[in-house]
């Protein structure tokens, strides 16, 4: 048995146990060695020896296997068609973002990928450059512009943006049982690659919190709080697909997004504008006080 | 994208991108700092390190990331209060053998541990020693003997015996609906440590093969099936319980078992007797084939 609040490690086992556990690590991965494809064959076998080497690490107790099973048995019964708590809990151990991160390689100047969320839908409406995403969605305006271009600062025209985002309120459209579409939109880049559209402050919300993920954050004191952002989607030809937000500068989540979704390169300046004051096109927005934020975007080649 | 077949490592990954991946490594580790349960802290940092160095060494794509979030949701849908599906993922990859081995460290003679198993039941009836566990449940006779000792060879009196097994058609009692209770007893041992008992000769079963797990072991080409084996549980006062199998010489299961719980220090001959042969205590076998088995019991002192 383990202390409490001690790390141990394989080290610490004498040898004649080691010789045991190793032999049964030897013994599962070469049960998967008449696997027929051979990238399944590799997962598996990677995934034993990490699984072995985790329990090993911590001298996994009988009854933290018993809480491990019922914890997964919790997250597989709220699972439904509209509740996902196993994305919610790869998310929350930042196997989302790595995930992500891996498959999105950092290459040179182009923009950083994150998190893709459960929010986006396909079919979002058209607008025309400069028009506005909210779609009856409520709260302060936001102002949104820059360019889409290669690595080598060449414009990309007809690039294909998604944007969507939550309400004032912090949900989604589709959060709504009443079938509403808001707060998401697509639109094209120009010929000289800018683009510009009309959306929302950013807000901060909560990730579901009422399921087995939820109590896990609480047992670690973590907040369920995901960072305020924007969702963008880019697709050019030729160029990597780009799935990523921009973050709201200044915003004391920054530091403990509940997904691991912020990288310092996605932070932009949303520079609140007094009320009254001109507007990108003239739109009269009653009054109210705006924001505006740049973003300009840079597309990795196809294939890296 | 990684070419099927080959076993990429972050080493073959350029020293920005690795940089970028051990960052949000070391993001998700510090995540936990504030968990104010030690132990809970220690499982949840070792959890992130060990899940994240499986990503990045499969260079896990999307689309298996997807595949890995159904395949869960599937293993969670089918659990109810009969079915348990995530017992049987951590069986066949080799987890639940790999926390009794962590619990339950080799120590000199003292007998090898293998996998609980979902088939024990409190409260099977006492027999006396030369009983019969059967209890109605149908199969070949056979006649288990041994002792009980200590490390250093001293008898252990009045040892707690628990014994289970499966009938010849591979069900254990509670698998049937009926309420029946057969192939399950408890004994203890004489004033010399020894016990002896008539059971049934063992036979191979299949572990629940309908589900996700089974779909992963067709995938992987293993077989469902477990090697033969008598489950014992060994209890007795400042000595470590023992909860093992034996499991029959020759099997043609033994070099896979679908659960890995078999130990060449468990392997046992099962002497097939001839019919009409004399039986221990002279038992009236209806002139039919049965077997016999020695089984000699060494249990470690308590808190090894």
């Amino acid at each position: 048995m383990t202390e409490p609040g001690t790390t141990p490690t394989t080290a610490t086992v004498p040898p004649e146990q080691r010789a045991v556990e190793d032999a049964l690590v030897a013994e599962v991965v070469a049960s998967f060695d008449g696997t027929p494809d051979p990238r399944l064959r590799t997962v598996m076998r990677s995934l034993t020896r990490h699984l072995h080497a985790f329990i090993r690490d911590v001298r996994l107790t009988e009854e933290e296997w018993n809480t491990a099973i019922e914890f997964l048995t919790a997250v597989g019964h709220i699972t439904d068609d509209t509740r996902q708590e196993f994305i919610l809990l790869s998310d929350v151990l930042g196997a989302s973002m790595q995930t992500i991160a891996v498959n999105n390689r950092a290459y040179r100047s182009a923009t950083e990928a994150t998190v893709f969320g459960p929010f986006f839908v396909d079919d979002a409406p058209r607008i025309p450059l400069g028009g506005d995403i909210a779609g009856g969605a409520v709260g302060e305006p936001c102002w949104v512009e820059g360019t889409v271009t290669d690595i080598d600062g060449e414009p990309v025209p007809g690039a294909r943006i998604e944007v969507w985002e939550c309400d004032e309120d912090g949900h989604y459209d589709v959060q709504y049982a009443d079938g509403r579409v808001g707060g998401r939109a697509h639109l094209y880049t120009d010929a000289e690659g800018r683009y510009r559209f009309w959306g929302l402050t950013p807000v901060p919300y909560p990730i579901p919190h009422d399921g087995p993920v939820g109590a896990l954050l609480a047992a670690v004191r973590r907040s369920p709080m995901r960072a305020s952002h924007l969702h963008f989607m880019v697709a050019a030809e030729n160029l990597r697909t780009l799935v990523t937000h921009i973050f709201v500068a200044g915003d004391d989540l920054l530091a403990r997004d509940s997904v691991f979704g912020v990288k310092d390169s996605l932070v932009k300046d949303f520079v609140r504008q007094p009320a009254d004051s001109p507007t990108p096109g003239g739109r009269d927005l009653g009054g109210i006080a705006w924001s505006r934020v740049r973003f300009d975007i840079v597309l990795a080649p196809a294939g890296i």
